[in-house]
């Protein structure tokens, strides 16, 4: 946590936030701060700056709000659901690069049974986005779609997504490498652990979408989908 | 799982192999195969090739071996020693993703008693290295050298390995974009959670080292590594 994020609901008024208990016990146990320190703080879609820690009520009150948040990356990603651990870190991690856009999507080689996870409630994403902003001092919480049906994604969502995007489809075979520093924004898609089927390399390339690979390693998602949003484009 | 890695401890003859409980599981489990079925193994520093599965021995014999393993990274990785579950994946990681030299190097900011960790006893190591492997149908293993002192490592180690390579050190402040697509091998040094300290910055810059870095966000370290090295070298 390089970052204390304050919500809305945790609002008391214009300037003073009430501290989760998460970001308590992270005060508490990991930064050991005292009565009257300051934090960095920065306000859920809004701007960064300081504040000072009350640590008789748990609460803090801003000072100044002076920094944007960082740069985000130009782009949709779209993700054929992963395990729900992997979801997790994935999640998280995707967050902390700066995705904003992201789209879980079935596909055949993803199993029925993870759309049932808990992983996938409302609350427990934003969970896992908000430790991502956290982790990389980001305030902007990226919006997380899920799509159940493959088809209907291809041939209804994608096309108004490929608008002024370049559209890549990561797959190991028939492929060009994976480009590196695009110059346009992107649409990129990167399978399950048994990569797509032939039926769904077919869609994405009627759709219009390039295949891009990495290699002969086979990386676990966790893995690949920052070794790929790192090769798209330079951290700013 | 995505090659049965055989080890010399395993064989019963050139051509037979006996395999481990964590293979069976997943041959069992996981790939489903009966026997007589063919499996695609790697022999543990060797070739790449197709084995018969013996299901009543659970053992599998050689038929083939006729592929390289994919190709490596030509770098040294130099990593400030992190907790030990963020050891475990990194090291995963790292070795799926083709990097053959390891370093674990204490530092300011790295908490003594990580060093203690059973993560860092040898066999506990190996099979991490393992588990990298064989995600990434790879073969060699990786080697990994553990320095608990910080200075005797930049002032007696590193300028060995820095003869014909370029070194880089990660580090958020005063520090050039990470390069892109190195055309020459390198020395990678990546730091502990809290970042190298202001001594430990002026030893690696004494010893040759540029620095570099990876913008505004500020990534975990199972985040930080596959980012730098899918920038340094393309994947091939």
């Amino acid at each position: 946590m390089n970052l204390i994020l304050l919500a809305p609901e945790q609002a008391l008024s214009d300037q003073q936030y009430k501290l989760s208990d998460r970001q308590i016990e992270h005060i508490a146990k990991v930064l050991k701060k005292d009565h009257g320190d300051k934090l960095r703080v920065g306000v859920l879609n809004g701007l960064i700056g300081d504040a000072v820690l009350d640590k008789s009520e748990w609460r803090v009150t801003i000072e100044t709000l002076e920094s944007e948040p960082p740069k985000t990356l130009p782009m949709e990603l779209v993700l054929a659901l992963p395990r729900p651990n992997m979801l997790k870190r994935t999640l998280m991690n995707i967050t902390a690069m700066g995705v904003k856009k992201i789209h879980l999507l079935h596909s055949a080689k993803v199993e029925k049974s993870y759309w049932q996870s808990p992983v996938l409630k409302e609350n427990s994403i934003y969970d896992y986005l908000v430790e991502g902003l956290e982790q990389a001092r980001d305030t902007v919480l990226p919006a997380v779609h899920q799509h159940t049906r493959f088809r209907p994604f291809v041939e209804d969502v994608l096309p108004d997504l490929l608008v002024k995007r370049m559209g890549l489809v990561a797959h190991p075979y028939q492929a060009e490498p994976c480009p590196v520093d695009l110059v346009q924004p992107c649409v990129l898609a990167i399978g399950p652990e048994g990569g797509w089927n032939e039926f769904e390399m077919q869609k994405w390339s009627d759709a219009g979408m390039q295949s891009v690979h990495l290699g002969d390693r086979i990386l676990k998602v966790e893995t690949a989908v920052p070794v790929l949003l790192s090769r798209l484009y330079p951290a700013k």
